[in-house]
């Protein structure tokens, strides 16, 4: 542009005479100068039109002053300028992209020592959390002043019992734990040992020989039992089998004063451990044979001196609350699953309202009297119903049965055979047990026999007379949450009672019964187990714990694999997610002597089972805010040491209600070394991991594995005995911590994911928490029970274990509280163990799992991957819902619509704030 | 560029003669033409450069060839052609800008369009779901067969119970409810009646006067128990205030059975209702004055016909299970707070570990020996415990007390005064309680008062002997989760028993004595309350309903509020968030006869109380999954009837575990017009509203409202007695449904977050659910108490009910299980209901509140606006929480690190599937 202006400014100022000149001078060079301009414009290829028109004004210009050999010089000048220029301006693009280059290169630089200054930042705030929390760790050790609680030490007296004079039959008939058993030898820590007369070497202890079966199984059962003992210096409790009293005599005989005498007194009181007044001895004598006619008291008028009795047949002033023991009838086989015999809890209302079969014994005798109106009114309750209320009530028994006279007077006799009753239970809503007319028994063997029918088949006993009835452990099961019971009078409000019962309580109810019925009534195993655990209980003496599985170490001790660095795949190099500490156990067996105490009603009748100590349960109660500053902070990380906070505060603490913990990860894999290496490399760095624990499925041993990648934490690996599903809820005695974390070998899970989830499994310590969602949709084809479905879908009841935190004690009960049908279909299929953890965990705590963030890299979901692609995959999982829900009687799945993300995810804080997690 | 180019190629095509001829022309032309374009040039202001040079040229190529006459032709075609051009350029950039206003106009009706049809599409969508859903509630209605149930009425007895002949007083040691009392008197639906024999009319029925206080007390306290009955001829039950028992002669005697008589049976066989036989008769006697002296039996030896004894002296011989009941003393007030008298639960464990302080009667006599020894091995524990341990035994009062004959031999009489001795409980973390050496007690008036005075300072009572120890009301109580029970030969074992329990059970143990001393033993109310509940109880006789606040009405039924419609404010115009329905309440009094079954012992010792019938509780049990497509199908509306699903199967169904539901919006009002009408006009289309209860809190009546927009549910407005923040909580009668969202005048809350938090709510409705979440902050700086805490923070503890869903259920309970000192500093400070109700909430189910997603618009959290502006808001609510722990004994409230987001929020999905929300 600047040329151009110059051009014009100069023939602005050109005067007329120069003028002249200049045309004379144009005229002899124009020629000269087009003739030079022509050939160049002709050996240009293109046309480069605003820079050569530049050009030629510059020379234009350059005329009217000089001639034509300054031209001719001029011109050479401006070509080597230009060469010169031209030179020039490639060394700077040259030197331009040299520079550029280095700039790049600089920026690179910088970015990496940035990035490397934030994951050094990183690794010292890290180290400074870890060290913070091992210097608080510390100094809790030093200033605890208790020492740790291990599992329970047997301390047990070497002596039998002293011989005691007998006792007078007055004091008899008043014995109470405090006035005649000796506590001395039961410690607290004895562990409860029991020791069991041989019923082959103490025989007969009463008027019959104890049958064959009974005997055969007792002593099976018992061998199953951790309290049993074969030192009998050292036991606390005397277990004998008197055997089942069954009817002698077939006379008939109108009062209950002739019963026949069946106890062998002097048998019993010979007894080498008797001491004299038969102190800690129990009587058992548990009914089965000839149950159809009734089977009578063994004891009755017999003397019995200190000891207690067990059975299913005992007379208001005989029985000796919180001493004696009312047992069910053994009706079930000797152990193992007896879900095969039940019925389904769904549909709430079944075909009958209330049925009744039985005949009571003849010749009718003044009992009866009492009971006729009773019948009456029951036959006038039928009548009257409305044609939806469906009444089955048989008086008399069709065809008649044989009557015995050793049954209790009044005693209602059972009708038909164990299959007809069954299938009219099965059909029934409520069913009616009568109480012997003769008001003088509080429990009969028939009555219990009814009990336990009605709860394998789901009716509910209705208990006519029941405000004087005794069922099976009343005192420690609560049986208005499975029974209902009303005094005789109430019969006119039966049928209003049974109406005013909602569907969701029916069916909470036959769940109860059948749940009470399985672990404390329907196997021998099933009511010896709760027998001794009902003494045990009164004794305060904690369980035997829990055995946990020793797995077989995959290297022997001698032996370390190598380790190699992983490849670094630090997934957030830049945020820290909380301290890297020491390994640190979860405090094991501190309540083992308030579990009892503190939920002693919730370990019979809700979430736990009496018969085994666990070193903790998912329900262990907190201590309460304050007392944390007061106290009891032992081990407590509150966020921001108490004052709360986001960011930093938070990623440095635990905070929340329980003191501080790890968790430990069980990878299930089958000889995929890769993957595996690839799984424990992704680990390194990630807090609050305790240990790694690899069950290694696969047939060949680990030992090909040829480099295990550093974890950051200590890694077992143990060896399976058989490739199985099921063996990744095996207890193993390795896992340290409440919090097991179950993953997959080949799921991607992020730290801060991993992090987050165990944050809130530690507020749902008793549900599977975790990142696969899945759900059970109503069969709309078939109408007949529920498929499995892996959809997308807003409302889930299942997450699976191939990322979940499940407590540890759900690996116990995974094996203890399952029927050995699911595990067992488990192996069939090779697939469903993660469905059979939720019903479980659904079945024990009637909630949904918890679903928790979904930024995870886990296998896509829906999508199909290796195993799960084919069809079968899917129509096994269908199949494992439904045959879980027959064994259970019914599908306990819960539905939940919500998904837990940190508080903060993706909501707007000002700039000065931080969010929880940086990602999620 | 062309033109240069032109000039160029027509310089190279120059022939040499032309040039002459071309410079002649030059000569001439150029002087004229410099002329020209020099006064051109210097007319112009601005240099400009390269146009005018290329205009300069294009005149210079035109000289070649033209003369002047026609360059100036040309000169003006020119200047023509630029003018014509120069119109036509602005003729098009007007038609362009008439052109993009028309498009944009097109636009903007076209998205109007397009929403218009997005809005009638969803809207259409939202008619169809109604359709159906109404379609299925009528089906529903249709099917029913059972009768709506309502509240209980009563169905009574009319007529006074009738003359029998007198029982022999062996039949009288064996009484059990189905032998001596009459249930036909005790209707299911009776309600329950007792009636009071007036305590001055009916005197003296024992050989000493019923103690003044405790007449009018007992009178007063039954006087606000709902089965209080005037009318003898309906009653259920007849209770018979006997009196206190003191001492009577004090000569000291030394056998039991020379105890003076103080019942006097002539009088109390002849009270009017006694029907020969005492039926139904509670003959009550509550120990009080003397208590140091020891408190005796009033009815030893004496005949009792069929009646019932309540009161806190037995032996075993005379208590009969289940008939007779265990009273505490009357040592508290008549009624009201209690509070005041207790200490505080933390710390877990105090200054002693066990203490006693008592002293046996002069003469020792033989039952002595037995605590003798007892006590030597409780003073070498002490002695030999290590120094952390500190004991306080003392078995000797210091000064000595009086001692009483008429006390059971052998029972330990307290020392010091009330005063004293609350001093040292509060010091104890452990207290022992000696059973009476006289092993045929089964319990004193002692030991019941130091079983009162230990729950009351949180001492945990051990209970030596306890195996033979009855409790007050342990037929409906579980003592072992409050209370340790040894027997004396475990004395050995005691130090290590009260050291093996953890800190977390400590606190559990110690909460729970509290809890049950409160709802039952604290006042003469409360005790006399619990034994009317127990015997109902027994009789499985559902409490009376609790009574629900009548809303004094804003308008008079004949005037309707103006009603306007709302400005367009619909939230999500193109979302459909559920199906728009009548009106359809919760189901209320359904479990009248089962929760008493089910929850009996969860009413009694957990979350419940048992003085009052509810319409429904938030621990209802769940309709198993199957049995809602068998048979119990009714209200249910699963997602994708059944198949699960996500976007319009999801927000067409509620879906979850329970029935459908909707839910009622309480908003608290003061005289705020316009914001209470933009509440209002907000709530249009929110589905599964029932109905809104605007709760008007200021003195003027709400006449002043000019308009009330329409909110497209029904709107109750109730004017408050006074201005009271607690009014928010009242259980107004209007309110219909269990759930109620609780919100501010001025929260503006999305329609989809509601719908969400409802949805969440559904699953957790034993929990406050909402949006404003708030923590207590340890105080860091004083170390003795907690803060209030509203900043941004991964850790909350409260949600606030300014925008909230809770449970009916506690509504009531905020009024009856609250103490009134709570609600009095609400009054006080005009602040903190929020704060109170969570920590109620926590109280009673020991889990933290709920937060759901927070993408809603309420007043932005944290920053300061109009009340929560001043420091003095933030101050009192920090005295607040100080308080109500004081009053609680403990801040129950738990922390939650989670939020509840829609299960698809945030997350990546295919196409063709749709998320849970739109938006959140």
């Amino acid at each position: 542009m600047f040329v151009y202006e110059r051009f014009c400014q100069w023939l602005g100022h050109l005067k007329l005479s120069r003028v002249i000149l200049l045309v004379t001078v144009i005229l002899f060079v124009v020629p000269l100068f087009t003739h030079y301009y022509l050939s160049k414009y002709e050996s240009m290829s293109g046309l480069k039109g605003a820079n050569s028109m530049r050009h030629t004004l510059e020379v234009l210009g350059d005329i009217s002053t000089t001639n034509v050999a300054d031209l001719k010089l001029r011109i050479e000048e401006m070509l080597r300028i230009k060469a010169s220029v031209s030179t020039e301006l490639r060394e700077l693009e040259a030197k331009r992209g040299r520079l550029q280059r280095e700039a790049a290169a600089a920026s690179l630089k910088a970015d990496s020592a940035k990035a490397e200054y934030a994951r050094a930042a990183a690794e010292l705030q890290r180290l400074r959390v870890s060290a913070d929390q091992a210097r608080i760790a510390q100094l809790e050790a030093i200033r605890r002043d208790s020492p740790e609680l291990a599992p329970p030490v047997q301390i047990l007296p070497s002596f039998p019992p002293s011989i005691l004079p007998p006792v007078s039959s007055s004091a008899e008939v008043h014995c109470r734990m405090f006035s005649c058993f000796d506590y001395s030898r039961c410690s607290l820590t004895s562990g409860f040992p029991v020791y069991l007369y041989d019923p082959d070497v103490y025989a007969p202890l009463a008027s019959a020989e104890v049958d064959g079966f009974l005997k055969t199984t007792l002593r099976q059962t018992l061998g199953y039992n951790a309290h049993l003992t074969h030192n009998p210096n050292e036991a606390c409790v005397y277990l004998v089998i008197v055997g089942e009293a069954f009817p002698f005599d077939k006379s008939p005989l109108s009062t209950t004063d002739t019963y026949k005498l069946l106890l062998n007194e002097t048998a019993v009181k010979s007894l080498p451990y008797w001491g004299g007044d038969g102190r800690n001895h129990v009587l058992l004598n548990l009914a089965r044979r000839d149950l159809s006619v009734g089977s009578g008291d063994a004891f009755k008028g017999a003397s019995t001196g200190r000891a207690m009795i067990a059975q299913s047949t005992f007379t208001h002033t005989q029985f000796r609350a919180g001493f004696d023991v009312v047992t069910p009838p053994a009706l079930g086989p000797p152990g193992g699953d007896v879900w095969a015999d039940c019925a389904p809890i769904a549909p709430a209302r079944r075909k009958y309202l209330l049925s009744f079969q039985g005949s009571q014994p003849t010749p009718k005798v003044q009992y009866t009297e009492q009971d006729k109106s009773l019948i009456e009114h029951l036959q006038k309750i039928a009548n009257s119903a409305p044609a939806s209320d469906l009444f089955l009530l048989q008086f008399e028994c069709d065809p008649p049965v044989e009557n015995s006279a050793s049954q209790p007077i009044g005693d209602w006799a059972l009708c038909g055979t164990d299959r007809s009753r069954r299938a009219l239970l099965r059909d029934s809503t409520f069913v009616l047990i009568l109480a012997p007319a003769d008001s003088r028994y509080t429990t009969t063997a028939l009555l219990q026999a009814r009990l336990y029918e009605a709860l394998r088949s789901g009716a509910i006993p209705i208990i006519l007379g029941g405000d004087g009835i005794r069922l099976p452990y009343d005192e420690v099961l609560d049986w208005s949450r499975a029974t209902l019971s009303l005094p005789r009078s109430r019969v006119t409000e039966l049928h209003f009672l049974m109406r005013a019962l909602p569907d969701a309580d029916l069916l909470t109810i036959r769940r109860q019964g059948r749940v009470l019925w399985e672990r404390y009534l329907s196997s021998v195993q099933a009511a010896v187990d709760a027998l001794l655990a009902t003494l045990r209980t009164r004794l305060l003496i904690p369980p035997r714990p829990a055995a946990a599985t020793i797995g077989a170490p995959a290297f022997n001790e001698s032996y370390f694999p190598p380790r190699v660095d992983p490849p670094a795949v630090d997934a957030e190099p830049e945020e820290t997610l909380g301290p890297l500490e020491a390994p640190y156990p979860s405090p094991a067996y501190r309540r083992n002597y308030s579990v009892g105490l503190v939920h002693g009603y919730d370990l019979w009748n809700n979430w736990g089972e009496p018969f085994a100590l666990y070193p903790q349960l998912p329900w262990d109660p907190v201590v309460t805010s304050e007392a944390r500053f007061m106290g009891s902070a032992a081990g407590f990380r509150p966020v921001g040491a108490g004052a709360g906070g986001s960011g930093r505060e938070f990623s440095e603490a635990l905070g929340g209600d329980r003191p501080r913990e790890q968790f430990t990860i069980v990878i299930l894999t089958y000889e995929r070394e890769a993957v595996l290496a690839a799984a424990l490399a992704r680990l390194r760095g990630l807090p609050y991991l305790n240990k790694v624990v690899v069950v290694w499925n696969g047939p060949s041993a680990p030992g090909a594995v040829s480099s295990w990648p550093e974890s950051g934490a200590p890694v077992a690996v143990v060896r399976a005995g058989r490739n199985s599903l099921n063996n990744r809820f095996l207890p193993y005695s390795l896992i340290d911590t409440e919090a097991v974390l179950c993953v997959d070998d080949d799921a991607h899970l992020r730290h801060d994911e991993i992090v987050f989830a165990f944050r809130v499994w530690r507020e749902h310590r008793d549900r599977i928490v975790g990142f696969p969602g899945r759900y059970h949709a109503w069969d709309l084809n078939f109408n007949n029970g529920f498929l499995y479905n892996s959809n997308y879908s807003c409302e889930l009841s299942m997450v699976l274990t191939g990322a979940a935190f499940v407590h540890r004690y759900y690996l116990w009960a995974y094996w203890r509280a399952l029927p050995a049908a699911v595990r067992d279909l488990v192996d069939e299929y090779m697939n469903c163990e993660d469905i059979a953890m939720n019903f479980l965990v659904a079945h024990i705590t009637r909630k949904p799992p918890v679903k928790v963030t979904s930024r995870w890299t886990f296998r896509c979901p829906g999508c199909p991957v290796t195993l799960s692609a084919d069809e079968t995959h899917f129509h096994e999982r269908h199949k494992c819902i439904q045959f879980f829900s027959q064994v259970m009687g019914y599908t306990p799945l819960l539905s939940t619509q919500f998904r837990a993300d940190s508080v903060l995810f993706k909501t707007r804080i000002p700039h000065d704030k931080q969010k929880c997690f940086k990602f999620i």
